[in-house]
């Protein structure tokens, strides 16, 4: 028997890190920043705790190319480290600094804000750079030391004149990685990854004018006259942004121009925004906004971005974020959430899966709060709100429940009720005999407009339910809410889709409407529509079309995805052609003597019965036109 | 100065390993079946080249799951590995035997289909393990070696009984990983990644029905006489997928049922294939399938799967094939794309590129031999491809370069022309007396249905171009094709569209035409409508509504993304009401005294002019429809 211990070679795991460690080489400048600002604010902490008897001063990091020489400095004003420190921390791979610091100082560090987690992050240097230099000056009184690798497991280690405290590491730009080289390049990482980062960072200088007289205003025809240019550092990010802040600091202004900030090339402001706070079981801080949504679902999303301790991680928030609120914009931060792990992975964790919950509270709590404060505001955002809000309905029950408080149902007149509001008001008119709420909706103002109109006239409301998911929606509250039924206007003649008790007299005799079923049915479709005579005042519209609610809804759900009948959605549409037969026009067809006339009318009826319905098309349309300029010659 | 080598202790890399190493953890069973085949391989390699002095046999894996106890169990038949073997292989970590075997046999060896490439695979079983142990039998004649492991990184190593040649590894699986005891899951896993690896893989048995009278049918009441159901191994992938074989060797019915194998959920066959084969520059096998493509585009995205050497690796294939292609079915398989590498680092590698390249070839190259083998099935399949051929000319210039080649253009009679065709036999008829060819062209038949008539009726060729990018693609081939422009047939009235020399002889004097022009602004809303007084064929309909091309081009591609002019897309909707001062109407217009009649006859010809141009809508409609009915009465 023998037993030891599992052994890892350095020659085979380096070109593993090299290559691996990170799918994106442009990694490496994050994780080099991160590295020079935990250093900094290891120092900020020891000096605050007087285990460091040096002045923090103001420190930067400051990130320099050297296009010639085909390299970068990273250099940093932080706690710095003896040869010692190096031996340790820099020439064992996976052994972290951090861990050990937040170890040693775990009551006063908590707070510090230290990003590194393995000690691999400084490995990514090699990602791109063929030798990597670190020249480091402690603040502890020892020699700065000048380490030397060049990518092989050997390494240099020799004194350095360094007098300056802090770090500077050189990367040596490897040959298949000189676009690093390219300011703009390091300029579009930098403002990526680390434009909220807690230390200020200096990406060279930039011309400012400043006024001579300070304090004075002096009109003059010749502005130079009073400004002058000087070169001032160029600080590339802002180390206290809005969501660090307590929302007790933070006027509307603030976040509005935190969202300028986040989306410099957004030219709408946000509808209102959810400020995430909160410690306890897990960490998460952020702002989320609600923007002006377009029609366009799928192009909003993924533009909530996700840091770690003010670092930038990924735009990509799936699994985190619950994904009725991916159409939302704004930033999260969480140290909990972890990283390098695949989506799937991410919805079990239990963690994550708190902070969805998390923040679905919050924003439903968020809506309630702006429903009560002011319901006209609120209504005013209903449009731009709702896909997002009849989408977390649907998918999430949490949400699903707390959204009857703040739920609104608009109607074509440009009124809102909630569902119980909509209960009590509809119940007088629109219960039929049968003891069934029925709440009449259109999904279109222009194309139901003549449905709408008669449905009004009878001093009914119809809803405007616009969304392409509304079906789902409705499929779902008829559900959870007994004799309550939803109708689109053009379902039925409204005598059928609200039944009341009274009925209306038929002028015409059972003879008469047999005779005039057959001579209807030779000329209109069977495949597309079938007959339906109904006794209706006689103002009434002579010819309409209907299409049954339940099929077409079926339809649209099995079209918009996950629901309704299989196969459903390629099913031919089906109609039913109401005929009025206490009309005048149902008179003349019956009188009609000649038969060239009567199809005539009849056809020209169908051709009005469709154009109210968007049906009339193509050719039918052509000559629809045609005849009817030839009318008016 | 001092110099040495960077270490690695296992203590810190182990932990790192084990939650880091794969962001999936059910990655562990791919890895370990990956082992189990090459070690099966390997042996095959050498009993092949007389290395081996054993019977290979007909080798499988084997994967069995032990409920009660937690485990398991993963059989192979292969070479198996002596002690020393077991130290060198698993006890350091990253030292791949893969690579070394390849070395040694590089001659012999390049074709065995070889997978391992780290050696940090079997590793992954500790992601899903608490303890892992591996019983061995090498095919020397050495004693079977047990190694044990419970993830911290002590082992032990003992001899063990185990006879029979091959590795087998148990994994005692973790708390949090119990649900990989389900039948269910593995048996999903093995089919998504294990479908089509090399080697035979059991996973249980199943009962299945044997002819008792070989070779004879025998008619009988009682089916059960003549079968008995006997218990055989369940092997769930299949070993030799159609990918791997050549082109020669297969049918067109091989092709289809291969896509069967693939999507079994799949009821619509493909429309035709194209069979990937290349050794040099890069090696690379697979078979791309054109479906039938619906009208959602995003949904048919991610078909594609990707293998390594018949590893499944991932269905995104986004960098890797072009992006017009990511709607295209069916495997790719390439030992030379860098996995575990982020999309954007792909899009830049020399090689993924090349593949780009030669996937973009041979699909044009496929579609040319389609098109000249049988232009008429070719026409037929038109339909459904013409999306992904008008993409990928505006997004690959390869492919635009031989497009040319096989592009069609239908019209609305259901012709095809290619565009030197096109050029050819329009030239008599369409050429304007600038020497322009002006192409005419329809996005719906429908709602441009009287436009097209006027057209046809001229004898002009209309085509039907009604993808949703087409707008961008016919501004391409105008800046390619000198002296051709298009034109959408409701542009403007035809001899506008195509100026000939002919002009026609207007009834109306200057005056009149004034005086009528007068009377129209007067009641025809500016805003919307600019009129446009033209001398017309009599016989011609006397009001149109037209929209400028350039306008409603612009207009299209900013909303289609990715061109147009900025901020064209929300500009409001301007039209021209085209009328007819040859038409009996306009002369009626000018003579009627009653000015509420000739009020009423404006309106009325305009509201026809806005029905053929579906822009009767709403309330407008719904009382031409009830004006129409009380005349009909």
């Amino acid at each position: 028997m023998s037993s030891g211990k599992i052994n890892v070679s350095v020659e085979n795991i380096f070109p593993l890190i090299k290559k691996f460690l990170y799918s994106d080489h442009e990694i490496f400048l994050r994780e080099l920043i991160s590295n020079a600002t935990d250093a900094t604010l290891k120092l900020k902490h020891l000096t605050s705790i007087g285990e460091a008897n040096v002045a923090y001063g103001d420190p930067k990091i400051e990130v320099k190319i050297d296009k010639e020489n085909k390299k970068i400095h990273i250099i940093d004003q932080g706690l710095g480290m003896t040869s010692e420190e190096v031996e340790k921390y820099i020439n064992q791979i996976a052994f972290s600094g951090a861990e050990e610091f937040l170890e040693k100082y775990k009551d006063s560090a908590k707070d510090s804000g230290v990003i590194g987690h393995f000690g691999l992050g400084f490995y990514s240097a090699f990602m791109v750079a063929s030798k990597v230099e670190l020249i480091t000056k402690s603040f502890k009184d020892e020699p700065a030391a000048h380490w030397t690798c060049d990518g092989s497991p050997e390494f240099t280690l020799v004194p350095h004149d360094k007098t300056d405290r802090g770090t500077e590491i050189i990367l040596h730009i490897a040959e298949d990685s000189l676009d690093f080289l390219e300011e703009s390049k390091i300029n579009g990482l930098l403002s990526k990854y680390n434009k909220f980062m807690p230390i200020p960072i200096k990406f060279g200088t930039r011309k400012e004018k400043i006024e001579q007289k300070k304090g004075e205003f002096v009109e003059s025809e010749n502005k130079d006259d009073v400004f002058t240019e000087v070169e001032v550092d160029n600080i590339i990010n802002n180390p206290n942004p809005a969501w660090t802040k307590q929302p007790s600091e933070l006027k509307d202004e603030d976040y509005k121009s935190f969202y300028r900030e986040l989306y410099p090339m957004q030219f709408e402001e946000p509808l209102f925004n959810i400020h995430l706070n909160v410690d306890y079981p897990f960490n998460l801080t952020g702002i989320l906004y609600f923007p002006k949504l377009g029609a366009d679902l799928q192009i909003q999303k993924d533009k909530i971005q996700l840091y770690q301790n003010q670092v930038y991680v990924t735009d990509n928030v799936e699994g985190i974020v619950p994904e009725f609120l991916t159409m939302l914009k704004g930033v999260i931060d969480s140290p909990d959430i972890p990283l390098n792990v695949s989506r799937s992975y991410l919805q079990a964790d239990g963690n994550v899966k708190k902070i969805a919950n998390y923040i679905t509270r919050k924003v439903s709590d968020k809506l309630k709060s702006l429903f009560n404060e002011s319901r006209e505001e609120f209504e005013k955002k209903w449009n731009d709100i709702k896909i997002v809000l009849e989408y977390g309905m649907l998918s999430e029950d949490k949400f699903y429940e707390k959204a009857g408080d703040f739920m609104l149902y608009p109607t074509t007149d440009g009124k809102f009720f909630t569902l119980a509001e909509l209960k009590e008001t509809l119940a007088a008119n629109q219960t039929d005999k049968d003891g069934k709420l029925v709440i009449l909706y259109a999904s279109n103002k222009d194309a139901q407009h003549s449905y709408i109109d008669i449905a009004k006239e009878r001093g009914y409301e119809v809803l405007l339910l616009d969304s392409p998911i509304v079906s789902h929606l409705i499929q779902k509250l008829e559900a959870d809410n007994e004799n309550v039924t939803f109708a689109r206007v053009d379902a039925d003649h409204l005598d059928k889709l609200i039944t009341k008790e009274e009925t209306q007299i038929s002028k015409l005799s059972d003879e008469e409407k047999e005779k005039l079923k057959v001579v209807l049915e030779t000329i209109v479709p069977k495949e597309t529509y079938t007959v339906q005579l109904e006794a209706m005042d006689s103002k009434l519209t002579p010819f309409m079309i209907t299409q049954p609610e339940f099929m077409r809804r079926m339809k649209e759900m099995s079209q918009s995805g996950g629901g309704g009948m299989f196969g459903m959605g390629n099913m031919p549409e089906m109609y039913n052609l109401v005929v009025n037969t206490n009309s005048d026009l149902a008179t003349s067809i019956l009188s009609t003597e000649n038969e060239d006339t009567k199809k005539a009318l009849i056809k020209q009826a169908l051709d009005l019965a469709k154009l109210s319905q968007g049906l009339l098309k193509g050719e039918d349309l052509t000559s629809f036109v045609k005849r009817s300029f030839e009318t008016l010659r």
